[in-house]
């Protein structure tokens, strides 16, 4: 198929284009749309696999619904290519997920489809709820649509949306798009409870039941009057877990059937009340690699549409992704130390627990999406004497904060926190930087807080977290290492202790993380042009080298301080604050992100743009350094 | 009774003394404990209701389990001061929530018995589950028990936490200690569905053919292990809500037959995997006054065990709670613009939203324990035109830290979160002090922080809010305001305005909140003793006020900052980067609470321990004045 050969897909720019299509042509016109998310993610990667399953849903949805005013809200978001497509933006779809272009999830600010933003995951019930709730109250009349996954369900904010969804009695439609995946294969109770309603022998029984209650509808409306016991207790007495929350089940339903899909939705638009659709889709639908393969193909990256081979432009030379080392490092230190256990919410692939997974599948967890559960339950290990490695990735530990303070920190319990993907992460955009994470954890007690410089540091740091039987935080970012060497043997990196890189007289630089190593080429290249620069990694934000900062602080007027997250509350700050309960007065200038969310676009342009890239850091090493004459 | 008169309460210092009493003793041991906790209670204030529910269910427990080797987990724990007595701190019962006395809540740190910390709701599950799993892994046979309320239950954590524990195939028990109330009584669909399995005509028949069914054990274990589907679908078919989780369901059973009880938990010790056990308890049981009104006998403050009557100490002439001005001034605001929602997180009480609830039940929204729902739900009122008053404790909105940064903040919706109980909090200690939010909201864009210096400046800040149409925090204490009159009209208070409260040459005091009352006393008597100090009132944490500072900057060597929060990362913190900012190099003191948690004791005594109440800043101005003549 090429662009010339689509017979609908250049017609429709509006779901109001997408009504006037026979439904007859729906079928050929979501055939269209995947491929065009195929050809245009084979070139500008994005999240693929989630996309393709949710075409003929998509379509169906704006087929049915009066969208902008009928009100769609997709968990998580990155399913919502096709609606993105469907609702304007075919044109733009190209600059997805890069700099000023579109965004690779719903943003209210981007259309006024897109009803409510997304990015994290499991939002979707409450948020509907919210949307439907405040129609009801200024007496408008509109269908609100939650479209949720089956690994956002195990999410507990979904079961708070569902339980007050069903007790409030809300006209809501929440859709559960299961396809028995996260990003990973999706885990926990509710998954087999699910696929025993799948494949349960009531299935088409039920299916076929539905079609021949739900037509002619007055007729359903009756019945439902009338005998809703019955319904429970006869067609859908296999379904009750929905229905303790009060919701009527419906389902399930064939996800890729679109004719079938439109006419459920119709149905489905004159029953009151809370419903649940339950509709099965296949990650990856209609193109073969990635049904087969559905946690790479999540997000493949760059890839050859005709066969399937994934570009990754010869990965082999390239520093270790600091996820992997992780991975490597944590199974390393768990055969050595049978305490150490490791737990995931949801991204075993993603952080590489998947690594010590294949070795010790008893002592790996991935609980789901369920940053909470994951932190509590990391707690109760180590409160009964397990070390437990608990990775996350920085802006979802946002989920587990509380869990952090009340389990952890106000225990003093030995649980290791790996956030990964701290800092800016780049396309995925605003939701997903991991930038806040110096600033929430500073303030509390008991915490210790370290990044690594490199892929090296990484090791010695959970080497050390391990040991030290304190609530440790190491952060590290999205990516590849630096490409140093790796060393074979462990050593402690004392607590509290950071490491002089560069001796200097006229500047001092002090860096935390990864981010250091453009500041040392800076420090560098400052030196050349005459600028003479000291430069201290850090190491832990949390407790502070004081030492250190009393050379510092002593010896120096101006302090450059720089780190991958936020200004306020960060690093720097905290410098800052030391240097004033000490009684020093250097010019402290903070190089970090300001006080603002940060788009998608490249880690290298966000660096650039939030001014702390090696150029950036290098133009304010050059600056008024008369002052320290 | 009289202390003399107790039979069995003074014999019984340890779950051992208990093992030892003869079955029949039980039900006499729990009604002289019940009459201590009330007698202990009447004197030194506490929660009341919970602990008299639950006096069965905890004999039971530790006659039945080898603890502390078996674990026992208890949920938000101020259920749990029967617990802490048997558990040999009877004797020590009277220092319960005072300086330096026993905690309110279960401290691992406090005693062997107490498994896993708690004060906040809905973690049991995932500890019991961590605890559990740790226990497998090391090869050590015990048994765990988590006991959650149904108030509980409704807080995501438990879901997630079943979620995984029913997948995970652990023995684990998880009692259900149903009482229809969290503090309130309890809301949302799951409420509905547990009264239905109580009341349901299945309820006595299910019960008889439990006992049946169980006796003798060994044959039930082999009907369990042949017939698995037949238990479900036939004795226990009500209850599929847990079993869709994987948990085998027991009940409900009658929480105050100590006898049924500890037959029942003998029972299930036999049998594996995860199990739920329903308990119907009454919440206040064995006192009329507390059964008849629950949510007021919560935690009654003193009063007389006799009669009844609470000892509220003349509180007609105290000047009302910060709490009830929210109330009153939510819904006079709600009468001018019908927008304006409110939402608490099972809180309606102790918010005082009942004030607005009363009035305006339908724009009223008690979601139960679901502080993240709440902030979601909230977010999507917002995205769909209405202006809700999100109220939450500042200890609990640790919860819903990452729906306010991705649901509200990101999308810059008009939220207002009123944080009550925000600071030191007194009595019920580390877990409820509200003393991050500063700390934690403060690096997180497009936020307004506010807090009143007092309660008529509560009213207007909340005017100033609805009107902003921005996310807007409003933090304020716990208890009674400062005794100011009440301005009838409102006046908007500009963002990011401080004022001004007293000119002055020799040291800048900035403070923030209602500390700064004590400040302006402090302030007085210092320039009394011949130091004169300017004091200005920041209001706002954030956007600061530039102009003010930059005075502030100009004109003071010394600055001192108070807040009723960390101070790392806290207001005085903000002050700090602002000045450094700009050139400014004053020296700040920063006065709030240091890097460690805040045990429990009377607000006095702990501001006074953190070195920020009046004396303590008094003294603090009186010093080395010499720097900035």
């Amino acid at each position: 198929m090429t662009h010339t050969s689509y017979k609908y897909l250049l017609e429709v720019n509006s779901p109001d284009d997408l009504k006037k299509l026979p439904i007859e042509a729906l079928q050929s016109y979501c055939d269209e749309l995947r491929h065009f998310i195929i050809e245009q993610l084979a070139e500008n990667p994005g999240h693929l696999a989630s996309s393709l399953g949710t075409v003929e849903l998509t379509a169906a949805l704006h087929y049915v619904y009066n969208t902008p005013y009928d009100k769609v809200i997709w968990d998580v978001g990155h399913q919502a290519y096709a609606h993105k497509i469907i609702t304007g933006r075919r044109d733009r779809f190209s600059t997805n997920r890069k700099l000023g272009g579109l965004s690779g999830f719903p943003r209210i600010a981007e259309s006024p489809y897109d009803a409510f933003g997304a990015g994290h995951s499991s939002v979707s019930i409450s948020a509907a709820l919210g949307i439907a709730t405040a129609s009801r109250l200024r007496g408008e009349k509109r269908d609100v649509v939650a479209v949720i996954g089956d690994g956002a369900l195990t999410g507990g904010l979904a079961f708070e949306g569902l339980n007050n969804a069903g007790a409030a009695n809300t006209d809501l439609l929440v859709i559960l798009n299961d396809n028995h995946m996260s990003i990973d294969p999706n885990v926990g109770a509710l998954k087999e409870y699910l696929l025993s309603i799948s494949t349960s022998k009531h299935y088409n029984n039920a299916k076929n039941k539905i079609w021949e209650w739900l037509t002619p509808v007055p007729r359903l409306r009756r019945m439902i009057q009338n005998a809703g016991n019955a319904i429970k207790q006869g067609l859908l007495q296999q379904s009750n877990l929905f229905e303790s929350f009060n919701f009527r089940y419906f389902g399930p339903v064939d996800g890729h059937d679109v004719k079938l899909l439109t006419k459920v939705l119709r149905d489905l638009k004159e029953i009151p009340g809370p419903k649940l659709l339950h509709v099965l889709t296949v990650k990856g639908k209609g193109y073969r690699p990635a049904e087969s393969n559905q946690s790479v193909w999540h997000a493949p990256g760059k890839f050859n549409p005709e066969t399937g081979e994934r570009l990754t432009g010869g990965a082999t030379q390239l520093p270790p992704r600091y996820q992997d080392v992780f991975g490597h490092t944590i199974l390393e230190l768990a055969r050595h130390d049978n305490r150490i256990v490791g737990v995931t919410p949801a991204m075993p692939t993603g952080c590489s627990l998947s690594v010590m997974m294949e070795q010790m599948p008893e002592r790996c967890f991935d609980v789901g999406i369920a940053e909470g559960h994951a932190v509590t339950f990391s707690a109760g290990m180590a409160a009964a004497g397990l070390i437990p490695f608990c990775n996350i990735y920085s802006s979802f530990m946002q989920r587990a904060f509380d869990n952090v303070i009340h389990d952890v920190a106000l225990q003093n319990l030995g649980v290791v926190f790996c956030l990964d993907r701290a800092g800016l992460v780049g396309e995925d955009g605003a939701t997903h930087h991991g930038v806040f994470d110096i600033a929430y954890f500073r303030p509390i007690p008991n915490l210790v807080i370290a990044s690594p410089l490199n892929e090296a540091d990484l090791r010695d740091l959970m080497y050390t977290a391990q040991a030290s039987g304190r609530p440790f935080v190491i952060r590290y970012p999205r990516g590849r290492g630096e490409g140093v060497a790796l060393r074979k043997e462990f050593a402690a990196m004392p607590i509290g202790k950071g490491q002089i890189l560069q001796e200097g007289e006229d500047v001092a630089l002090l860096t935390f993380g990864p981010v250091g190593n453009a500041a040392a080429r800076a420090a560098k290249r400052a030196g050349e042009a005459g600028v003479s620069v000291f430069h201290a990694d850090l190491r832990y934000a949390k407790p502070l080298d004081e030492e250190l900062l009393h050379h510092v602080g002593r010896r120096f007027r101006r302090v450059i301080t720089v780190e991958d997250g936020v200004i306020h509350g960060g690093v720097g700050s905290a410098v800052l604050e030391f240097f004033d309960q000490q009684g020093y007065t250097p010019h402290v200038e903070m190089l970090g992100i300001g006080d603002h969310f940060v788009e998608h676009g490249t880690v290298a342009q966000l660096q650039h743009l939030c001014g702390y890239d090696e150029e950036e850091i290098y133009q304010k090493l050059l600056e008024k350094n008369e002052v320290n004459g």
